[in-house]
């Protein structure tokens, strides 16, 4: 697909500009951070925090922050924890999928090796759980390493369930619940709580955030079988080299007759050199993209309904859009 | 050497029996953990906490505590969030050292791979965090986070500086006080802040806590290079083979004349096939071994002074007891 004709909306540029002002500080609370290390790894930290990604998670905790009230600056910080916590995973990613460029710089393990991927990645998540205990607050602390290690188990299961034609729908649905959809729970739960909104509030938020990050990772895993890797800003069709199956796949091989699964578990399997194209094609024909983008859009429809809880303002307003503005990247996925 | 005859003392056996049932307690701990985490994960981690270590750092806490008033369960704990992150540097390190056995067992990476033991270590680092918030206490979150990020830290400036050979000794030590003295500390001085110990105290303990930390990776180096493999249960002679120059070596630097400089650097730095049996003689013989464990021992003694504070007590005796079993480690490393 030529990028320049592409109808298709872009995959960054969140509906976030209204609370710019908050999301710079938590972006100048990133880049402070660097400074926190030992001299000696100062620079490694700051190249990583510097390299500017999209920032949803602390979108969401500045939104749902002036949804409820005021942003404090103790939101501000939850934003930037929540995004070392992410950041630190994309380190460990980059290393185990071999990647060498992220956001169009070259990645940590590209740059500097595995080793010490590695242990920048350690270094990350240790400091993000440590600026969290500057909130002050125990239940906060736990809650951000639980996420943490979610993000974690949620990989490990993907890994073990690499090239598993048995995985099943619900089994995806949980894993991309831990590897995604936990930290964006957070990030939206965790500012609900900060702001002392009803515990139901706080559920109600997590509950959005969670689905909100579902779809995202759905969505992701769609664009990485049908997007243009000009327009992603990143490497795509790796998902299916790795083993990793997505939720389109998973619905091509649950609505294939018992010859066709066969030749998927070929495709799949033997890992003969994959036209990828052709298999997105077969996906998009058999309605298996549909399928997944379906599935991406009842959960949306589910999200907008956590959000009756919030006051209507402007803040309410953008966390509807995000919903919006997914949905629109969902039927982008479809050609 | 053989090791039925040998004479050196035996890498475990610290003198802990006394508070064999508070560190009962620990292990049960240790080894519940893995409960903690999804189904389709526990059994790594039970595999991976169940491999006996020494256990010295609960061991730390557990004494300071009983020399301090009776062991509570908070401080029971504390030593196993400890161990925890120790286990998970452990996971991290093995893989990047491409070990295949730690403690006579296959390390995570020869048994699952490198991916795998990425996440696991991962895991393991959020898990330990987010134990350390049941101790309800935003100070002992904050220092355990602050004292993971300090190992790892230490591994990327020793990381940084392999195959550099104007890495001096106090730089050495600034990494092995990072990466190995940081945790040893926090294990002493928490465990003094749980007994409500004045400041004063908790300064003490982390002072020998750090002592004995540095003490102990000092001794760990001169092993990898004088000492018995089948007698240290792990494979040595890796250090150099790494790059990682140990204090006996940077001893033999400093004190060698040009030439010997030179031989040293090829040696060193061109990798050739190494007989380190005859390194280790030459570093005897210039008297670089016997630095080191001079410096080890200056160390000790003054660790001793931080035990002053303490009451007379079987606990105290041993905290003692360890420094002079370090001790006699050190001497072990002198042929």
């Amino acid at each position: 697909m030529n990028t320049e004709t592409s109808q298709k909306p872009a995959t960054t540029g969140f509906p976030f500009d209204h609370i710019r002002p908050h999301l710079d500080q938590v972006e100048s609370l990133i880049l402070e951070q660097a400074r926190e290390f030992d001299p000696g790894v100062e620079n490694y930290i700051a190249y990583l925090c510097g390299s500017s990604g999209k920032r949803i998670r602390p979108s969401l905790t500045v939104l749902t922050a002036g949804a409820l009230g005021e942003v404090s600056a103790d939101q501000v910080k939850l934003g930037c924890v929540l995004e070392l916590i992410h950041i630190a995973s994309l380190v460990h990613d980059d290393l185990m999928d071999g990647a060498n460029t992220r956001r169009g710089l070259a990645t940590a393990s590209a740059k500097w090796g595995d080793t010490l991927s590695v242990l920048l990645g350690d270094s990350l998540f240790s400091h993000s759980l440590m600026l969290a205990t500057e909130l002050n607050d125990v239940h906060l602390s736990r809650e951000v390493a639980k996420a943490s290690r979610e993000v974690c188990e949620g990989e490990i299961l993907q890994t073990q369930r690499r090239f598993d034609l048995t995985l099943s729908i619900p089994e995806y649905f949980h894993i991309i619940e831990l590897k995604t959809a936990a930290l964006f729970g957070a990030s939206a739960e965790l500012s609900a709580y900060l702001a002392k909104a009803p515990e139901s509030t706080q559920a109600a938020m997590r509950s959005y955030g969670r689905k909100l990050g579902t779809v995202y990772q759905l969505y992701d895993d769609c664009l990485d079988l049908v997007g243009d890797p000009d327009e992603a800003g990143k490497t795509l069709r790796t998902d299916l080299e790795k083993g990793k199956l997505t939720l389109p796949i998973l619905h091509l091989i649950r609505s294939a007759s018992p010859a066709q699964r066969d030749k998927l578990g070929r495709i799949l399997l033997e890992r003969e050199p994959l036209d990828l194209g052709i298999l997105a094609g077969i996906a998009d024909y058999e309605g298996a993209l549909e399928a997944a983008v379906k599935q991406g859009h009842e959960l949306l429809k589910e999200s907008r309904s956590d959000l009756i809880c919030l006051p209507e303002n402007s803040s309410t307003e953008a966390l509807h859009d995000i919903v919006s503005y997914l949905g629109g990247l969902l039927d982008g996925c479809l050609r």
